[in-house]
């Protein structure tokens, strides 16, 4: 890690991966450039003519080959194991090798999981990375999580949410002593389904600053800094505030259409949908409870939100939110037993 | 049942129920008497007090006795057993002696559920009262349920939901042959929690429209009729939506101030809010599965409010909604032998 050592964070960057690959990728990476390292990973002609393209010659960027792309909807783990030198499966070994201090991928959120799992490994009491961070431009110091995979869980997995997201909170967003709050049904101890009445008193004594249970219009408000459900949950709430941002600007298109000039509508409309567009205001996040920094990004990316991505990136290397986030959970463990 | 004879709906109102009971309970039920017969259910002394400050004189509206009020709060079951001649209880008997058509009560919904559940009973196939309707005005003509207490669901509640809502969708927003969806993390079948994975081949087999699952974002596009989820992804839903739509309305506020009359700006945001919060909009709705027809309300509601849930009921009762939900059931536990 090159915490205080004034080198450049160096973060390996899928060339091969998302819609708009190579060139908005390629374009993002010399962008980023002017403040971090980026290794552009994939066929390295292909990239050098993407390259030739920008104006990228001082700045601090190498290309890595790699053979093969695992594209959007093949199977992850069968392909990865097919494909072993597909880009996505190469940057996560040069951030293993100590090469990369991260990775980035736009391409197959599952191909990006599998090869974090399977080469990174995954941290010391977590099963499956967790997805998460904030969903609403709303509630900035607010992050909802798990928002990826975790579909089936049971109280243990909540409370590891807890703990990812409160240091997620502190190293990513900057808040000290982070509230931790389970989405419920009503506020009461004792209201909800099986999980969260169990998970309750997991909460209760775990150490975390718990304030209890919030309800779906708290949310906004950021009544929690850290908002835990399962993956289920957060999933549907994440896909569902993007599509009602984009309705209600749709409306408001039409609603204002006449009564404001052209451009004022489009820029309101532009904020709201950012506002309630977390991947496209964040251009990512990083897969928590992976030992190695993984940032996944949407597949619709373009070079603004790769820049984004790759700062991600570059934030949690500085932070140290990995080595935080096993400290975390140790101190965590070792209070239960 | 009414329907057909000519002869008015009558629908038993408890007066007491509500922040603004009974003041606005009276008067939204003098303004709904235009179209329908309203009972008012509560201490008639005080309910003729408020009747003398209206021009009722010429309306159908009669007054039963009831002595009693179960508040917000009180644990419902305990409260009915301890007070049965409360205003809830009384305007439930109502409904089933004949004396009324339907019911309604802006006060504890739980207290409600409990009256509806043990005096009018649930419909055979249904274990508890499922709320639900439209959530969105975005779309109109999709109703969301459960979003209410049904929180840890097994796959044939998800079907009972589904069938509840066809005839939701059939009978009060007039939709032929209602398309129906699971809400899910995925579109594809094998995707999603263990309940809904469980739930897709039952969905399948059901003889319903079935489209398959559905994912958040998809939400306000209206992509089905009827969107099934258990009542803890629904109620959380739901409150998201009212808290989501409140906050851009106050973004919209400040980002509109001084860029147009302010009565504009308090028109297109009143408008976002009453597109973003159901019950505003529809004034509340049929709890459904119950042998009757009894309208929850929101507590906060005012006069407008009780006139939309007056007409609710009527609806439901015009539209043979109850009779409609038992044949549909009994048709589904026969496909299922």
């Amino acid at each position: 890690m090159p915490e205080g050592d004034g080198r450049l964070v160096r973060v390996a960057v899928d060339a091969m991966g998302g819609d708009y690959a190579p060139g908005e990728i390629v374009k993002g990476g010399v962008l980023a450039a002017e403040e971090t390292e980026v290794i552009l990973v994939g066929p390295v002609d292909t990239i050098e003519a993407e390259l030739a393209k920008q104006n990228a010659m001082h700045l601090p960027i190498r290309c890595v080959q790699a053979d093969e792309v695992i594209a959007d909807g093949e199977p992850p783990a069968m392909s990865l194991r097919q494909k072993p030198n597909a880009s996505v499966a190469v940057a996560a070994r040069l951030v293993r090798a100590g090469e990369a201090d991260a990775m980035l991928s736009a391409g197959s959120t599952g191909a990006l999981v599998a090869s974090a799992l399977q080469i990174l490994g995954a941290s010391e009491g977590i099963d499956r990375p967790v997805a998460g961070g904030p969903i609403l431009g709303f509630a900035p110091k607010t992050v909802i999580l798990d928002a990826g995979g975790n579909v089936d869980c049971k109280p243990h997995h909540l409370l590891s949410f807890a703990i990812v997201g409160c240091v997620y909170a502190q190293k990513m967003l900057g808040v000290t002593n982070p509230t931790v709050a389970l989405l419920n049904v009503g506020a009461e101890e004792g209201k909800g389904n099986e999980l969260v009445r169990e998970s309750y008193p997991l909460f209760v004594e775990s150490g975390l600053n718990f304030i209890g249970n919030i309800e779906g219009n708290d949310i906004p408000y950021g009544r929690a800094n850290v908002i835990v459900c399962d993956g289920f949950v957060g999933n549907i709430l994440l896909k569902f505030t993007e599509g009602l941002g984009e309705s209600v600007s749709r409306w408001l298109r039409t609603s204002l259409g006449g009564r404001l000039p052209p451009s004022d509508i489009e820029s309101l409309c532009d904020e709201l949908v950012s506002l309630t567009n977390a991947a496209d205001t964040f251009g990512g996040g990083p897969l928590l409870g992976i030992n190695g920094v993984a940032v996944v990004m949407h597949g619709h990316s373009r070079a603004p939100q790769v820049v984004r991505g790759i700062l991600q990136a570059k934030m949690a290397v500085e932070s140290g939110l990995v080595a935080t986030l096993s400290s975390e959970l140790a101190r965590i463990r070792e209070r239960r037993r």
